[in-house]
């Protein structure tokens, strides 16, 4: 059933899990890989904590802060991850990922990083602080340019993979890869390595990558823990697919939380978060901004509207964990100063 | 010369500065006994790097995170060290304070926490969020209040020791007291222990409680290091004492760096300041909101303007420093969020 080699752990949790699962797309063996090569390149981000966050909700939370990781987000994690396993020739010929923002950025970086070059589709609504960050990373890098696309006309998916066929690049896509998927893991095993245990652990959703890697990793180290997931409430795929058992197909949700603007999760994060995800919670546009306020006020962090999901959930009562120890992946902190400043006004 | 028991290399340096100088308020002993007060109440503040800060400068530049400590400010670190010192008969009575913000908050919280009455001095335009962070430390606290005052027609420090003397209260000032300067510098004292030696450290300058203690903890660690302090172009008090050798008094200034308003340093800040710091510089308004953008956008970190002053000298090239190891202290984030949406915008 389990694949040889695979710690022990492992092995009697999937069991425990049901053995007529088929195997998942990643194991704890491929995260602890992934942080081997991030170790010296990705930031090992600070764990905040906040009396205030601690008072109101009666739990221990301990926040993790990726929107101090490089280029601002945990993307950076995946990316460079799945870069760095590259094969001479794929290197030569380079990256091609298409990305509402953050995994634009985390690719030209991690490209850059690499020495390789990089295209990248983005659509053209993206927040001009994603656009010139990503073209900034671009500079210099020979072969490497950013593509726009109409996120609401357009498939993202098929000019990307058109675009990897014309040039010979490999595609690296934003959530639904091993590589990538296990690279995002290593923030939750940080988490657990900086503060010890925890009882349940709150992540954010968008194609479900963070949270899958996430959840592989924390139920390895603490096979107890409770794994929730948060959504936008005008974009609850991912609720509606575990509801269904099957992925749900939505159209692309009207949110502030522009990473998590998915249209539904992938064949390789959703087996995943269908075993080790304890639910799916979602929360509105209002208590995002709310969140916002209070990361600038009380924790003087700038988190972007999507990093703040999964401490929405829990800071505005959505879940309720007193007395437990509580971890909240704060994902990213990437937008634009001028619309940051309209909503916290 | 020196008191007996300093340590050795304190006597060192003390000599090789100018064996004539009568003692400064505060030994490096003072400031590793404030360490100890302060473990396990104080935020030991994450150190935050930025390869773009590092690209700007041609430094590496190591921030140290004040706004992440309790109640937002370094100031936790002297007023809690001054109220541990306390005597019972002290603890009894009380602590009164005056402060343009953050020292309040500071003395009001170490107050709660040690079970004591406390009494603030604030100006009546101080900043509303300080305002109510005050009186929200001070809550269900026995005889604790708000006094008010205007800044630019009252004398704080006069009516702080009236109030004092009414009440039999010890009057703890927000700089020029040799337990809050020790408490101060815990802060130098944990960057280098954080980060190893430095070759520059660059600290904002108000009534300079912070930079002395910086300043004796610092040069005891990194005898060569250089010390510069940074104040805000209207209120260049300490710049022009130190040409001229005496504290000079100026009016209120008028600047974004509310921290900063003093009219003049202290008599116990002024010697350690004219003995350990190389050179005080300036810099605009202008500057400071450049650098609060900076914070935000680069390092997601929100930075009151007084917060800015130390990084804004070595952004905006006040202070040059290529090749060298600099640490900086933020040593703030609390502003009202709807100026900073103002100012960042």
């Amino acid at each position: 059933m389990s694949p040889p080699g695979r710690p022990q752990g492992e092995r009697r949790r999937a069991q425990h899990e049901g053995s007529a699962a088929s195997p998942l797309a990643i194991s704890f063996g491929d995260i602890e890989a992934a942080a081997a090569r991030l170790q010296g390149v990705a930031q090992r981000t600070p764990v905040l904590t906040s009396a205030s966050a601690d008072a109101r909700t009666g739990a221990r939370v301990f926040f993790k802060a990726e929107n101090l990781q490089r280029m601002g987000a945990f993307k950076f994690r995946g990316a460079y991850n799945a870069l760095a396993r590259f094969s001479p020739a794929q290197r030569e010929r380079g990256v091609i990922a298409y990305s509402s923002g953050n995994h634009a950025q985390a690719i030209a970086l991690a490209a850059r990083i690499l020495g390789l070059p990089s295209v990248i589709v983005m659509p053209q609504d993206a927040p001009a602080a994603k656009l010139a960050a990503t073209r900034g990373y671009q500079q210099g890098q020979r072969g490497s340019e950013v593509v726009l696309y109409d996120r609401y006309t357009e498939d993202r998916e098929a000019l990307g993979a058109r675009l990897a066929a014309e040039r010979g690049m490999t595609l690296i896509p934003p959530y639904d890869h091993a590589d990538v998927m296990a690279g995002q893991g290593t923030a939750a095993l940080e988490l657990i390595e900086q503060v010890g245990p925890l009882d349940r652990l709150l992540v954010c959703v968008g194609g479900g990558g963070l949270i899958a890697g996430c959840a592989v990793a924390a139920r390895h180290r603490c096979p107890g823990i409770e794994i929730t997931g948060v959504e936008p409430e005008a974009g609850d795929d991912t609720r509606q697919s575990l509801a269904r058992g099957e992925i749900v197909h939505i159209a692309t949700p009207q949110t502030i939380a522009d990473g998590a603007q998915t249209q539904h999760s992938g064949r390789l994060t959703f087996p995943v978060i269908q075993r080790l995800v304890r639910e799916v919670v979602t929360v509105s546009d209002a208590q995002l901004v709310a969140t916002m306020r209070f990361f600038a006020e009380r924790m003087k962090q700038v988190v972007e509207p999507t990093g703040c999901l999964a401490a929405a959930a829990l800071l505005e009562g959505v879940v309720q964990a007193p007395g437990q120890r509580v971890g909240v992946i704060i994902s990213g902190g990437n937008v634009d100063l001028a619309r940051y400043a309209g909503l916290i006004a």
